[in-house]
Parts: structure tokens; C-alpha cells; sequence
């Protein structure tokens, strides 16, 4: 399907800026963009690219003031990146649902499944499981006893739903998403050996959570590990059993939260960071990427990084030392034998 | 079912303070803990929320002293996590197990395979592989050829085992887990692209350990990356080729050990850690979370911290001073022009 | 099959040195050497194991001087690990190769598959998949609707593929790697919420990738999550959307690439490393294990490491006055106090 700039502009309650007949059929990159595409320009870092892409039509802020002439039509928005947003929203509502059980799939007579579901070949759905209305199951994927699923959600192919593990509304479980696996928990023996702890609660996903490809969250060793509202985890992330996760917190990937530990919500954690277990984390925390946090952090709306991690404006400021701290140490050194100098001539 | 905290206490060679007749059907978590469910108290940190709970039953160490009175009914045991990880084995024992071969699963005809085993639909036994009594393997789950897993064996659902890899007796892999994958091999051509060593040797987990989910093994290059009788590793953890373990050694999520490197037994890692490779690291060695360790360990019992990893004592008091090497460096500086200024006046 | 000493060197073009009729059948370590077997010794850290090696032929480099005699029979070659590449090579070719389309497996009728192909039980190929030939697909992999697999490609068991995405001639996926899950993109709303950002891009795979157990790409927002021609990415790697790696750079495990970043070709990263988003880095550069990259680098070959990066030179310097940090601050305070009683003196 092809768009003018104008249809497009009113759609999103845009200004066009240029030829409002201009057709666009694709999205594109704004330093790829090729005719007949329509890009975007949010992020000032990109700003040099407007000039010469060769996108048909690109969407800036209502604030974008260009430096010299831009070949492609403007459309003028309040929100460039939301407005894209809304129009890759729109494009990936019109695609084809699949729908139905296919008869390759595994389904116990004792799971109940709600209307105009999608259940993929080699789907497994164990016993007195639950799958609510307009939810989609890819290949490969398994429910095990028990598990629940709400309304909306969409597993991709080759996610684990342990025993129990209850998954709200909205939730989408990219590939390889383990939900439920056992907390890591053990007792030492007096001969080194560890005996194993049973790990007999839950894991629960309120509505609208989403977990990245190869994310694993453990199951509690009792009572629930809770991922609640809005929560959103990159791929490769690690939940420890126990954990709580507050509303609307976002993970970046390849971060590990030890087990017990309660998060706040509106949290935002950079990339391959790490908290230890039992701690709390108060709301608004943020991680910068590879922090390692061995305390609770109980102010609000506070910025760490390091590891251990500390203050990001302390950490900063160390981090600038750091580099110099061999020239830091030589300074010292000679310091020394300076004074030493000076207490001898005024002995 | 419900017990009597007297039924309870007798079990497990315990000593009722408070109503022996009250009934309990579940476990809680103190601090969540409900009427009906028996709840326990190990670590001190939590010690708060016993006076409070209304948990009906909670069981606590000998050497508990309340600072007040407790609602619940405690009983009284050497050692109370202990003693809760036994009523939670013998509630998961009791449970109702699966048997049988799904005639959805494929299993090649020079398969052997023991009695009382549990293969789910959707799982692939290849030829040659050899499956031990009473072990159960979820859906998804693949054995490729020649493979071979003791008895008492639990494969979650998506486990993958290759070739040639031998899993040891009373094993657990959680989902996700990948058993036998290349060694990452390469030999750099001349043209700066890279040839692949192939992969020939395998993986051995011993008896008794617990593979978390999502964790990846890679088989040796020549010869066996071996995992030790008791070793427990969580989720997300990366195991390189050519790589052995010791016995009893825990590591706990998204740690990497780099290949060819040893680790003695009985070690226990904390997250995100890493180990380079051809390393030897001494048996008890215990590193800190997010520690990296880049050369031999070669001392027993060392705690380790940092990257790179040195001791956790000179560590810790690095760290106290890492946060102020801003305002030391500006005393440095204030100490260079006074000294300065001295030696002007003794000139 | 067993060869002697003289066929083996005939073949490597190298020149026994003892036994030339000694037989063997298999390969080992050097350190774990038996009869029968042959071993190669190419890291000097090695050179101790080759004079109690049982091994029966061990490969060395032309140059290797023993410094006292060698039981096993020495087959000298110019690059003792090269030669054992190319009899691994030829060992693992010489294996039988499964083919065909398993009736367990679900083909959709729009799917194109070229011949001698291997799709195992339990794989989904969707709609419009193209699978070029001689590629081999294990259990339980899938390929979403318009996937694209060039020829010899192999992908093991439980590999996941989303819709779009394109993989060139000579791929290797190992089990759990993800191809094509959603970039992590959201629109924080003023209610804290997030909402998602389509991700309508996908992922290219180019030609001779090797792509580890639990890895997960994702497809670019528009346009293309690129991976270039020989990228080798370990185990447990995350590459964020719109990433962009150059040919023949290779990553170790656990490595995270954040989203929109550029990575120069021929670089080299260590284990557990990361780089922040909309960042460039150079041709050649080469990360430390655990280097976090908060910078873009311009200059190319360059050795970073820490976290934050710096040039690895700087990096050791100070690590190791990191070590004596406390030792250096009591000199500081003893030299204020020092220069404090000078400066008394003087007045």
C-alpha cells in the first residue's frame, strides 16, 4: 500500500513541509533511506543525515530548525518518535493473525482455552492449564500443569512455562523465555555436598510485561517471584527466585537481579548490571550500565554506577582520576622525597 | 492435606511453643504469611517480620530469643532452613509423577531405554542414546546421537543435548539449558578471516548436579569439558570447551569460564563473574559478584573481588577510597603548590 | 580407521621423528595423552605435558626444541595447530550425514527447499521460508513465515528464526540462539507506562557466521540488524537492534552489543564485554575481557579495557596502583600533616 505525505500528515496531525503528493510504500533509516521510504528524525545525534537522505518523506519534531535545504518532504509533528511509533503500530495491526489449534500440537483435555487462539505445531499445553481470548502460541512452545496465560498474549516459539506460573494480559515472551525454573537453592552438607531445596512457588507476570529472547526467571522457593505491570526485560536478563519487580521498571539486557530483592517501580537498569540478593531498591533507581549494587539504595530517583556501585556523579568524577592514577601515584612518590628534602634542611 | 504443628514437630524431631493443634495446608514466606500455611525463620534479617505474621505455624532455630510475643505457634529445631527444606522434599516427592513414552515424541529404534522413564511429546531421542531408569524428559527436549543419561534424571522442557555428551545419575537441566555446543575454535587465515576448529570431544556431567536454565556447556575440542559430581550452576552461566569443574562447586547466574581453565572443588562463585582461560583456580576459591579473574589462583580458601580480581580484603578497602579519588587528587595538587612554595622560602 | 605416524605426516606434509609405523585411531590432550591417540602441542604453557605424554604421535611446530627426550612419536609441522584443524576437519567430514524431511516435521506448502536438505522432527517451517541446499535444521528449531536460509547452512536443535530474517551460505546456529526477537524499544507515556515500538526491521545474517548456544540478535525497529560476512559470536551474546558488526569480528560469550551501534571489522572482544548504543567503533579494536565501552573509538587497532574502557596500557598502569589505594592515601594524610608542620616551622 502507498501513502501521500498529506494522508500520512493528517493521519498524525502533521504539517507538510514540501510535496504533499510524494508516495511512500516502506519505512527506512534515515542514513538508508531510499525513495519511496519514509523516515524519521528524533535523536539530534542523527540530525547531519537529513540532508542528504534520500527518503521521501521524513518526520521531525515541530522544533527542527535545518541548517541548509533538505530533499525530501518534511512532515512537521509534536513528537517525531511517537508519531513513528503510532504509524508502525498502524502497519503491524493490518498484518494477518493466524488462528486456530493445529492438530500437531500437544493440548491435555483438562486445559481450558478461550476463543480465537492460535496454537502452533509442537505446542505443548499440559494439564488444567489456562489460555485466555486472542492469545498466540508459536511453535515449540510449552505450558506446563497448571500454568495460565491471560487475554492478548503472544508467546514466541521456543518459550518454557513451568508448572504453576501465572502470566497476565499483554504479556509478550520473546524466544527461549524460561518462566518458572527452579530458584537456585541449596543446603551444604558437612561432607561439601549440597542438598537441594524444593522450589514449590510460582513465578507471576502481571498485564503487560514483556521478556526478552533467552530471559530466565525463577520460580519462588515459596510463595510467588512477581514481575508486575508494565514491566519490561530485555534478552538474556536473570530474575532469581523471590524477586519482586515494580511497576513499569525497564532492564536492559543481560542484567541479573539476585534473589529476594525487591525493586521499586519506574526503575531503569543499563545493561549487564547486577544487584545482590535481599536488598531494596528504592523507586526511580537508576543503573547505569554494568553496576553492581551490593547495598539497598532506599532514596528515590538516584543515578548509580560502578562496581560496587556509588553515585554516578562520584563515580564520574573517580573514573576521571582512574586514568591517571599511575601519574597520581609518581606525584606522591616525589612528594615524599620533597618533604623528606625539606624536614632535613630544617632539622 | 493438613498436619498439626504437633504432627509437624514430631516429623522433624522438633519442640511446639503455642497451640499444637493448629492446622497448616501450605508454606509462606514470613513476611506474607497467612492463616493456614507454616512459615519459617533462618535468616536474621527477617527476624521483624515474625511478630507480626500471621503465618500458623512458623519454624525457627533453637537459639531464637522473641523480643516479643509472636502470634503464630513456632516450632522449635536445630536448624530451621534445614528442616524446611526437608517438609518441602517431602511435599514435592509426594507428588503425582508422569511415566511413560508420548507416542508424539520420536525415539530412534537403537535407543536404549531403561524402565519407568518419561518422555514427553515433541521430544527427539536419536540413535545409540541411552536414557536411565526412572529419568524424565520434558517436551522439546533433544538427545542427539549417542548420547546417554544416567537414572533419576530430569530434563525440563527445551534442553538440548548433543552428540556424544554423557549426563551422569540424578542430574537436573533446567529449560534452556545446552549441553555439548562447539567449543568456540578458530584458527585466523591470512586474508583476516577465521577457519573453524572442529569440535570432536564432548561434555561429562557427573552425578548430581543441577544445570540452570539457559546455560550453555560447551563440548571439547579433543577430549571432555567435564562438570563434576555435585556442581551446581544457575541460570544463564557459560561453560567453554575443555573446561573441568570441580566437585561441589556452585556458580551462581551469568557467570563465564573461558576455555581450558580448571576450578578446583567446593568453589562458589557470586554472579556475572568470569574466569579467562587456561587458568587454575584453587579449591574453596570463592569470588565476589562481577568479579573477573585473569590469572591462576593458585592458594585454597581465597576470596577474591574486582576486575581484575584480587583479594576481597585489599579489594574492599580500595573501594572505600576509589569514591573519594576526586578530593584526593585535589589534595595531591594543594600539597604539590605547597610544598613548592616551601622550597621557594628554604631557597 | 587407524593411520600410522608416516601416512598422518604424508598428509600434513610434516616429518615424523621416532616411530614411523606407531598406529592411531583418535585424538587427545596432550596432558590426558593415551596410546592409540594423537596429540599436538602449540601454546608453550603445554611444553611440560609433551615428556610424560602416553600419546603415540603428538604434532609439534618445526621449531619446538625438546629439552629432554620424548616417548611419544613427533610429527613436525609449520603450524602444529593448523595441521590438527586439518585432520579435525577431515575426521568430522568423514562422518555420515543425515537427509531428507522428516514426516514429524510441519513444511508449509508455500515453503521452497532445495535438495539434499536434513529438517528433523518437531521443525516448523513457515510460510513463503526459502532453505537453500545441503542445509541440516535439528529437532525442534523453527523458521517463521518469509525466513530465508542460504546453502550448507546448519542449524542445531531448539534455533528460533522470526519472521524475515536471512541467513547466508555456510551459517552455523547452534541450539538456543534467536534470530529476529524484537529490539527493545518503548515510549515512555506520561503515566509511566511504556509503550511498545513496533519492530519492523529484521535480521541479516551474512555469509560464514557461526552463531553460539543461547545468542540472541534482534531485528532492527526498520531496517536490518546486520551481522557481516565471517562474524563468529560465542555463547550467550546479545545484539541489540540495528546493530551493525563488521566482517570477521568475532565476540566472546556473554558479550552485549547495545542497540543502533556500529562495530568496525576484524575486532576481537573478550568474554562478558559491552557496548553502550549509537556508538562506532573502529576497524580492529580489541576489548578486554569485561571492557565496558561507553565511547565511540575512532582510532583503529586500539587495545581498551575496564569499565569504563580506557587504552588497556593505561588500564594495567593503574590496576595496580588501584591495589595499593589505601597504602597511598595514609601517605597522603601523612604528607599533610607533614607539610602542615613545615609550613608551622616557617611562619
Amino acid at each position: 500500500m502507498e501513502f501521500t505525505a498529506q494522508q500520512i500528515a493528517d493521519f498524525i496531525q502533521g504539517k507538510v513541509e514540501g510535496d504533499p503528493n510524494v508516495l511512500v510504500s516502506n519505512f527506512s533509516k534515515i542514513e538508508e533511506g531510499q525513495p519511496g521510504t519514509l523516515s524519521f528524525l528524533s535523536n539530534p545525534k542523527y540530525n547531519q543525515y537529513i540532508y542528504d537522505s534520500n527518503a521521501s518523506i521524513i518526520l521531525v519534531n515541530n522544533d527542527f530548525e535545518p541548517e541548509r535545504s533538505v530533499k525530501a518532504t518534511l512532515i512537521r509533528v509534536a513528537n517525531a518518535y511517537e508519531s513513528l511509533a503510532f504509524l508502525l503500530t498502524v502497519v503491524e495491526q493490518s498484518r494477518p493473525q493466524k488462528t486456530g489449534i493445529s492438530p500437531l500440537a500437544y493440548v491435555s483435555k483438562s486445559a481450558q482455552i478461550a476463543e480465537n487462539v492460535y496454537i502452533a505445531p509442537f505446542v505443548y499445553v499440559g494439564d488444567n492449564v489456562l489460555i485466555g481470548k486472542n492469545t498466540h502460541i508459536m511453535s515449540g512452545s510449552s505450558l506446563s500443569d497448571n500454568a495460565q496465560l491471560g487475554d492478548n498474549v503472544k508467546l514466541y516459539a521456543g518459550v518454557h512455562v513451568y508448572d504453576d506460573c501465572k502470566i497476565g494480559n499483554n504479556c509478550i515472551l520473546h524466544s527461549g523465555a524460561i518462566i518458572g525454573s527452579d530458584g537456585f537453592g541449596f543446603a551444604p552438607s558437612a561432607d561439601g555436598s549440597y542438598r537441594k531445596i524444593p522450589q514449590l512457588g510460582n513465578v507471576i507476570l502481571e498485564d503487560d510485561v514483556e521478556i526478552g529472547a533467552n530471559t530466565a526467571i525463577d520460580r519462588a522457593t515459596i510463595g510467588n517471584t512477581i514481575i508486575k505491570k508494565g514491566v519490561k526485560l530485555d534478552n538474556l536478563v536473570q530474575i532469581a527466585h523471590n524477586v519482586e519487580i515494580g511497576e513499569n521498571t525497564v532492564m536492559a539486557s543481560q542484567t541479573g537481579i539476585a534473589g529476594s530483592t525487591k525493586i521499586g517501580k519506574q526503575c531503569i537498569f543499563g545493561g549487564q548490571t547486577g544487584v545482590a540478593g535481599h536488598l531494596h531498591l528504592a523507586e526511580g533507581t537508576i543503573l547505569g550500565a554494568q553496576a553492581g549494587v551490593s547495598a539497598s539504595i532506599m532514596e528515590k530517583n538516584q543515578i548509580y554506577q560502578g562496581s560496587p556501585a556509588i553515585l554516578a556523579k562520584t563515580f564520574r568524577r573517580s573514573t576521571v582520576v582512574y586514568k591517571n592514577l599511575s601519574e597520581l601515584q609518581k606525584t606522591i612518590y616525589e612528594l615524599q622525597k620533597k618533604v623528606a628534602d625539606l624536614e632535613n634542611k630544617l632539622k
